[in-house]
């Protein structure tokens, strides 16, 4: 936890907070802090800056805090992901967070499981569990958006065009000679296919929308690799 | 699991390979592969090819085997990384395998918990099981070399020089303003810290060796992310 990230709700006034709970216990146990101590905090969706403890105990801690800088800037990207399994999923949404990557859409393919679908980590809830890890993590506030799509055809033929509009559309292909681009400054469309990847039809659709197959060399990285490494790669 | 690694074990005569166990019953499970389907194989420490089924039951899978490519090159890098805890060791000795990382240096720094030392994740059979993991995603048939150093000083001062001899040394720390470089094409040994970084005296003795401290950036990643990150950056 780099920043305690602070929701409407802890603010006392406009320049105190409380916490208490997960955040409590991390600050008592990992920072240590006492009164007159300094933290990084951010207020969520908002600006960031330091909190100076003036009263701290096994229920409360509370701060006055100064909210001077705007968090780091987020990514031009988003990012199409066949879902994928569960466990795979809470770390990848944790990934993508910490990137500053602030649009992800999950998506059906075919080589997804149906069963990945029930998993209770798809809940708003859980979701926003691992989002906001990775926002204290990379000392961000700027919740990403998460869009759910459970069919694969309707939403590339209906609403994939709008979305892309204006970026560099690229789909993460293991096997294809061209590679990533570097230090892209533009808005970019990123789609990343599940275990075994996307299969031809969906690669073709989404060659059709404009998507350029991109690969990262001779070697196939499972998706808690590839995430970080090409996003590293584009900006 | 993209490839079948075979060990010499599994060669029934130079053409020919016998499986059983985790691989068969991936086989069976996952590729589901018959009599006359073909797979990708690679002999560890060999050259990469293809394995067309012979025979195939639930105890045994023969294949006929044709070695005849090499596998994808190492990548000139020294990985010296501070030791993570046991949960997130596991999953980095898989991504630095993926990634194709040839040598990797777990030593000891002041933010390291002294239990860490203690896990069984770090018994060769263990670290063995992430690599070869690593190796089955990416198509790889050379095991990475793990060095544990638990004393850093010593390391720092009586290693490290002939370590690094030759190669661009980056020290991962964020924070600094000079960002990784991009596409560097020779040897790289790069140090990355563990969670709450290096502390002033360990990053000093690194740049009196020649070490640059370099960032990704604002953000402050997890581990995790911060290794396929910064290797995807540099080759």
């Amino acid at each position: 936890m780099n920043l305690i990230l602070l929701i409407p709700d802890d603010m006392v006034t406009d320049a105190r907070a409380r916490i208490t709970g997960r955040r409590l216990r991390h600050v008592l146990e990992v920072h240590r802090a006492g009164v007159g101590d300094e933290l990084v905090v951010g207020l969520l969706g908002g600006r960031i800056g330091t909190g100076r403890v003036t009263r701290v105990d096994d229920s409360l801690l509370e701060m006055d805090v100064r909210l001077d800088r705007d968090p780091p800037a987020g990514l031009p990207l988003t990012v199409v992901l066949a879902l994928p399994r569960p466990k795979v999923l809470r770390r990848v949404l944790h990934s993508l967070s910490v990137m500053g990557v602030k649009r992800i859409v999950l998506v059906n393919a075919a080589r997804v499981e149906k069963s990945y679908w029930q998993t209770p980590f798809l809940t708003q809830e859980a979701i926003d569990r691992q989002l906001v890890l990775g926002l204290e993590q990379s000392r961000d506030t700027l919740l990403p958006e998460v869009l759910l799509k459970q069919r694969f055809k309707p939403f590339a033929e209906d609403e994939l065009p709008g979305m892309i509009k204006g970026s560099l559309s690229l789909v993460a292909h293991p096997g294809v000679a061209a590679t990533c681009p570097r230090d892209v400054r533009g808005p970019v469309t990123l789609a990343v296919g599940p275990e075994g990847g996307f299969v031809p039809y969906e690669i073709e659709k989404l060659v059709s929308l404009g998507f350029i197959p991109v690969s990262l060399g001779e070697r196939v990285l499972h998706v808690e690799a590839a995430i970080p490494a090409l996003v590293s790669r584009l900006f």
